[in-house]
Formats: structure tokens, sequence, C-alpha cells
């Protein structure tokens, strides 16, 4: 049955009362544009169109990631493993807990953004205030590469590093489309009769790229990170698509079978566009009687920590994602 | 530092594709005026008029709860304890290891409406799917009795219960104000040094009554229950204030000490217009070291889950409410 729309009126949003001074500062900051730069894409074709867009954006990027890399020095090792490249993560002080544990990386940025040692932003935090080493996989991206070549490294990356590693002492995540290739690659492995890490973190996850949740709509322009669903993020997502359908199970993996997954966190915030993913995601896990600790942030839009490293929330962030390592890793 | 309001524009709100059949025809209705109703209410000293308003809400409440009671047959039974008015709710079929265990329940309503056996509804629905026995405490209320004389009645209720019931079998509940009143009647209990419960279950809490959270801005309109802080709800926490301040730590108790609470289940949905609240209350008693559990619900309003009880989502809040005490109670 199709039910009508309900108007909402204009409003007027207040910096909220209830967050730190350094993210209030930050959600004052005018949006500069992004509101109207992210309604126009190149069609799903045009690589070179794509390929310029995205170094666009990453050289934005890069400035915020050579301050984090300042801010929080760890040892960055560019390595090769099973043919993938992916950087190697060691702060200065590995607690004694953390000896023999790994966490694995799949990094956001819509499948195609933030490639390369960027990749690395949200690994230097999580090794940081983890005090444990992060292996983060630069997988192949679009334009050159869409489905399945991500999850191909991935997954190539996964074996290898099993017969390196204790698979009780492994843990794996990643914000945002790192969320959902993290999903994805659990539910390849289960299939394929893979060990599954001891515990997931997917954080802020996309995990259907379909226009569906419905804080696309309640969170439309409240969040200021994705702002919106229409340009680039239904760009992104057919770019990483290619031929499939969007909501194919492996590029959607809420529509996977989520049964026998690993014990879950999940991270999001209360103006997070793609917070009904978390929610939807943390319901068909429950329903598979599944063990989920959602953690929900005031004000936080969309992998607003990964930006706002210096606010008390992103170290809370990754507070909460050490300590549920600790608890699940042996 | 005084920061600029971001305009948002306006909007046209999709009924959710992400929730049940049923859920999605009662978000289809138009909301009757209500968004206009609630923007007159009398002023605090008017008791007369308050009570014809609370009168009349409870009429509108009587003819859900007689349906209710219709679906969910359950035996209550008028009691008193400790001189405060009381309900025993006795489900058909009590579970085996539920045999000696009994939830305390905290209804809502903002303080003041839906007292007498209308309090019971969100009881006859824990003691139903939880197959657990369930005392519900009908407090007193504004306009004739402000703060403190409900937590003052609540206070009464749990110490006489304690001198029956072993307090490692006994779990407290309740929602929105319910929720809030819960948190208070736990931080009085600790602060006097009496036995606590062995778990919590505040749910859409209402645990701030001044206008702060975010959400009271983000999901402004997008709730379709509790709908805007202004008129109904801002009527409703001066009433119960009296002359005390909003943020009276007993009134609003996110301002209070959360320090050594038992552990705590919140459920919230994302069109939640308090979730900020449930966000909050997360937040600080995690940097108390709490132990906690939230389940958030796609597409739910502030506590839609008790009107909407044919929908399978209240199934599903109550199927969480039950499991976690299963887990917590002895």
């Amino acid at each position: 049955m199709a039910y009508s729309p309900r108007p909402l009126p204009p409003r007027s949003l207040p910096v909220p009362a209830t967050v730190s001074p350094a993210l209030k500062e930050a959600i004052a900051q005018p949006l500069q544009g992004a509101m109207e730069a992210i309604k126009q894409v190149p069609a799903r074709e045009d690589k070179q169109a794509w390929q310029d867009l995205i170094n666009s954006y990453d050289q934005t990027s890069e400035v915020l990631f050579q301050q984090l890399r300042q801010q929080f020095p760890v040892t960055l090792t560019q390595e090769r493993i099973a043919g993938v490249n992916v950087y190697r993560v060691t702060p200065p002080v590995i607690s004694p807990t953390n000896g023999q544990r790994i966490l694995v990386h799949l990094h956001g940025g819509g499948y195609a953004l933030a490639g390369g040692e960027l990749a690395t932003g949200e690994a230097i935090l999580a090794a940081h205030y983890g005090q444990i080493e992060v292996i983060s996989i630069d997988y192949r991206r679009p334009p050159d590469y869409p489905f399945p070549a991500a999850l191909d490294d991935a997954l190539a990356v996964w074996r290898e590093l099993v017969t390196i590693y204790e698979v009780s002492r492994m843990g794996l995540f990643g914000t945002s489309a790192g969320g959902g290739l993290l999903l994805a690659l659990v539910c390849q492995l289960r299939q394929l009769n893979l060990p599954l890490p001891a515990a997931i973190a997917p954080l802020s996850p996309w995990v259907d790229l379909t226009k569906t949740g419905d804080t696309y709509f309640t969170n439309e322009y409240v969040d200021r990170t994705a702002i919106s669903y229409g340009g680039l993020l239904a760009g992104l997502a057919q770019l990483y698509a290619g031929e499939l359908p969007l909501n194919h199970p492996f590029i959607s993996p809420l529509y996977n079978d989520l049964e026998g997954l690993p014990p879950t966190l999940l991270i999001s915030g209360t103006r997070d566009l793609v917070l009904s993913d978390t929610a939807r995601l943390q319901r068909k896990l429950r329903q598979n009687n599944g063990v989920v600790d959602l953690q929900l942030f005031e004000g936080l839009s969309h992998a607003e920590y990964l930006y706002q490293f210096d606010a008390p929330e992103s170290a809370e962030v990754f507070g909460e994602l050490s300590q549920f390592f600790n608890r699940h890793l042996q």
C-alpha cells in the first residue's frame, strides 16, 4: 500500500548544547557549499571525471590526515600481503595484553575515496587509543575496480593473516563503507567455512546502499558530514555496484544472512544520516540471537569522530572500541 | 560562545519502508490536530484546567487500554503497599525461572497522565511477554501532588517490597517519565544506602525535563507521539517540578551522580523526540563504567511500542526487556 508523505515545516537547528566545546565549534561551521556540491556527480561511465572528483576529495582529506599524523605519532609501514597493499600501524606503546593481538581495518570513503595512506586515519586512532597493532587494508577501488575487487582483496589478506595470527586474537573494524565491506567479508568467510574474527566493529556502517533507511529522510541536512543521499552517496553506490543491483547481499550485506556472526560493536550518532543502517543491523543481528553492543553518541553526524579527532567524543568512540576488543579477544 | 542556528529547508517525510506493515499504517495516520492541540496548555497554577486536560487525555487512553486488556489477558489485582495504590499483574503463565522474581513498574505519562488502572498497560505487556509477575506503582500525580510525591511513593513501596522479595530477583522498569522516576528512585536508594534492584530498564527515558537534548530539535514533528517539547511536555515538566528548577538532580536525574548503578537496558527509536536523553544517559553511565545495553528501533517514535502493541516492534521491545531481566536477575 502506498502512503502519503507528511510535510515537515522549515525549522531552525541550533548547535547542540549537549556536545563538547570542540564539537560545538565544528558543528557551527557553515557547510561551505557542500550541500550544493554533492548534488552534481559524474555519470558512472565517466571514469576520468570520477577520478578527478575522487582526487579533489582526497586532496582535502590529506590536510586533515597530516594534522592527525602530527597529533598521533605511530609507525606506519607499507607492506604487501597476498599481493594487496596494506599499512601496518604500530603505536609507540603496545599494552601487555595486546602483544599477540591484531586488529584488521577496512577504511571508509564510499568504497572510492580515501585510499592509500589516507586509509589509515581511523587505524591510527584505533592503534593509539587501544595500544594495539592494526593492519589497514588498502583495497582496490572504483572507478577502475568496482565490486568485487574490494571484497576479493579483503578476503585474500584475511586468508593470509589467519595463517600468521591466532584467530581468537583477531578483531575486524571499519567505518561507513568500511563497515559494510567488513560485514560482507564476514558473510563471505562464513560461506567459505573460513575462520571468523573473534569480534567485529562496523561503525556508522553503510550496510544498505539503497535509499531505504528512514534516517536518509529524517536526518537529511541535519547530518553535516554525509548531508544527503542524493548526489555523492548515490553516485558512489552505483560506482561500486557496477552492473549489480544495489541490494545485492554482498554489496548491501544487511540483506545477507546474518546468523552466527561474532560479537558486534555498533557506534553511531543521533545526527547520523545512516543511523537507520545501525538500527536495522542491530535488529537483524538480535533477531538472529547475535551479541550486539550499540553505543550511541549525542549530536554526532556520520563518521564525525574521524574528522573531529580533537573532540573528546572521538576519544570516547575509540575508548569504546578498545574496551570492546579487550572484552572479546583472547 | 553563542552560535547561530542552521536553517533546515521544509521537507517531505515518507512513511518508512523499513518498519512493519502495522507500524507503517499507524505512522501514515494524520496527526489529528495534535500538533495544534499541544501548543495550548493551562498555566501551572490553574489546577482545575490541568485536571480537565488530564481527564480528557486519559479518556482517550482508556479506549486503547481496553483493547490491550482484551488482547493480553492477565489478572489485575489492586493492592495497597505502604499506603500506596499498586496493581499486581499476574500473567496466565509464569515461567519456571520467574517463580520468585518480581518486576516493579513505574508508568509514564509526563508524571500526570495515565494514572490508575491505565498505569498498567506497559506492565501487562511486560508480564505477558516475560511470563513474570509485575507490580505497577500508581504513584500520586500533579496537579494535586507535584514532586516529590511520586518519588516518595515509589520509595515507600520499594522499602516494603525488599522485605518480601530477594533484591537479586527484582528488576525495575518504566517508560518516559516512568524511566526518569525510576532513575531518581535508584539514585535516592543509593543515597540512603538501601538495596538496589538487580537490573533496571528505563525505556525511552525522560531524564532531562529541560529543553536541552538535540533531538528536541532534530526530531521535532518527526516524532508522531510526543511531537514537540513546546506546549504539553513543557507544561507537564513545570507541573511536576513545581517551585523547583527543572534541572534539579531528582527531577532530571541525568544531572544526578550516576556511579554504581545496576546493569541498565535502554530502548529507544530513531524518531524518538527524546532520543537524546537515551544517548546522553548511555554516555554518562559508560563514563561511570556502567553496564549498558542499548536497543535502537528503526522509525519508532517516543514510547510508540506502548500504543502500537499490535506491531511486531512492540513484541520485540518486550522480548528484549524479558531477555535482559533473564540475564541479570537471579
